[in-house]
């Protein structure tokens, strides 16, 4: 039995990405597809199971509360969903019993990957930093996946009571050592060619252990996209995050 | 309170390394060791709690005997150790109430990380390839640790449904495609300047997810000494391999 | 003062990419652009100083004659100018004063910059391989890049009296050390999420040195082109090949 | 016919070692071994024909002088030749015809091969970083490795006319983006495991060249010294670095 797929944002880069997809795989089927100025009943109309949302800060939460009213699961790639909006949403699924909603920050499964080993990884070695490395039109250093894995690397020092590694720097008047992220070190490279890269590296006496995603395109959120969808159906309630559907334990 | 360590072996090539770090260390205290010529009731009248066996396939099943008889928990790195050998060690410790031996094939814990993780990430990706690096005296290929990531991952895709990853390959008069174990390519290096290294390749449309092990000297193995020799005095029974005390879910 | 350039094979996706790049260039001016269908002489007619040939091996050779007789430079990326139709050209450029040609089988200039460091490299190095990675739908192992580089390390060792490297590999029953070109091993990975990629690893007793190319689209063939278009004006007569341009020595 | 070759500083960590290699060289002698406490003499008394020089920077210049004297050929390893010294030298070998005296900074062929690539590679792209990695023991950031070839990248980048590579960072407030030096960011990392790293990094659209080398400890320099111990019998004058006997043009 195929799952019945909406869209919401069909025509955006994402959206299409997402319906392109959805229609290759053979245990969905894209149902309905609704971007500015369609409207929203066809989506139930069209009895979709479950709608991707990859619209706009500015409309998820209706859209999101439209999806739970007519029973539809719900898989949300917009930001903007404010804490408000979300306790909103949970107080509304505790009110219709087996239906799900998952909100995902990143539908980038390596990057969940990378970033969860790393923080596995890090209680087990003496020395770990961060090298991201993007596409030089990104305004901000160092990246926000890479603050991310930063702070979840020091929290699991921190619970196995490991202090900063060792470094012996003295002298280091041009900040080569780069930015310190919760006692974790963190570099950026910024260069033509490149697109969305980060590699984590440990080390200890005789051995390191490195730990790198290289992202090229959009394409690669796509199996996070259809992994989510599969998902939540069978999920009732608020999700948050890729990580607790990728089943690691 | 610190544990009272001994050590079988303890000239050897890692047993006087394990004597270094178990002196170095804080909560551990080096209290006998044993090699060929001495008397292994040194260990007992020393009071050892838990000792580190590094010595000879032909006298590891007796050392460990002594230990058992003498209420003394084991660690045992030396090879050897046959499935008559650990049957009868399991019925042994059966009868001797909180008494643990951990039997450990490999003590690099970046070794263990890599293959779990590996295994984890391999189903979320339509392709997986290793290449493992070594120095050139090596006389097998691919080496063993290759071999047994890619039964992981092997089991990993397997149980998660995936066959072999794409390959479009008709032409390849002189196996530059490598080995394939379990399904899983596998491509050995040999080389000057090298020591042990293993590279685990994972790809999906529009990214990729590498995990990368780089070993440089049997230094790298002594954290996982360490840490079988602080877990085995919790541990009743028989443990085999350092992945159940990496505490990893 | 700029450089009057022509395109032939305008709307193929080589063709249509040079457009775009030469009409964006200061110092070049895009003043012809001529695909199946279309008549040749416009070429000529909008004096055209350099034109660049991304056709078919069916008509790249009457293509070139036509260039020849009419005084324009040529850049030919497209295959298929076989031994005689280059002895051929030869000849005609023999006979017209100033005028330079330049076939060039591959545009990537870091192809080219990878192949000769790794040439250069090869005989201060005990041991030299190759790990190319590509693409799935690549139908050839190893990938002619490969294959080159191969036979380039073999030469320069061969020239400073190297044999094979060292290796002491007796048992690998299924091919894991790859293929062997002129004495050098070459492993061929296929991977989802990969392009075109090589990695030239070079070691002696404690170092290594690794050379190692990403290409990810045809954007990366655009600076060879240009760079041919530049030079070809200033290179009379024949010159095969990127190399000899990059002024490396 | 071997080449007899003396050593000086013959009881130190680097002189020990040549003594080794000299010895296992088929076309090498290993004549005389000079350290503190012996008569220097014994190097002329031994015919020596080459001196190699791991001594100490108050004594070098002496050492030096007595091999001119002598009419032995001088490979200098010790640090402290001050450009007074060298002028002098160079005065001292304009009157002994044939005799030469090579003065080594830097003795890693591949560090000098690593600095020389990206120095050729450097124009040709629009974005050159540099990443080093360390031990955590070392006081200065960046080391003088990458300092050196960032030099020698911002030098060839501006022979061709090229400016700071693309960088669209406006927010980067704990300096993640690294040091600056002549144009090229430099990234230092310093951790347990690693020994002496580089990797330049060089990108533009829709490709990346990356080279890397990997030191791991001072056996990687004896190549280097044997190469110039071959060298110098034939270059009269005095040469200073490895670059020119690499005869790489």
């Amino acid at each position: 039995m195929t799952i019945r797929v909406g869209v919401l944002g069909s025509r955006g880069r994402m959206g299409s990405e997402v319906c392109r997809v959805v229609g290759e795989a053979d245990d969905l089927e894209l149902v309905a597809t609704v971007d500015e100025g369609d409207d929203i009943a066809s989506l139930s109309d069209a009895d979709a199971q479950v709608v991707v949302d990859f619209t706009h800060p500015s409309s998820v939460a209706d859209n999101v509360r439209f999806l739970v009213e007519h029973g539809i699961h719900g898989v949300v790639g917009t930001s903007g969903m404010t804490t408000e909006v979300l306790d909103d949403l949970r107080t509304r699924l505790d009110g219709a019993a087996g239906l799900g909603v998952m909100v995902v920050p990143n539908f980038g499964i390596g990057a969940v990957l990378m970033m969860r080993f790393a923080a596995q990884a890090a209680r087990f070695y003496d020395s770990v930093e961060i090298v991201e490395l993007h596409h030089p039109n990104k305004a901000d250093a160092p990246s926000g996946t890479a603050t991310r894995t930063a702070q979840l690397i020091g929290e699991a020092r921190s619970a196995a009571g490991l202090g900063p590694g060792p470094d012996a720097t003295t002298h280091d008047p041009d900040h080569a050592r780069g930015a310190t992220v919760d006692g974790v070190h963190v570099h950026a490279v910024r260069m033509a060619g490149l697109v969305a890269h980060q590699e984590v590296l440990l080390g200890s006496a005789g051995e390191t252990l490195t730990i790198r995603h290289d992202s090229f395109d959009r394409a690669s959120f796509m199996p996070g996209v259809l992994l989510a969808v599969r998902s939540v159906v069978s999920r009732p309630g608020l999700t948050i995050g890729l990580e607790s559907v990728l089943d690691l334990d």
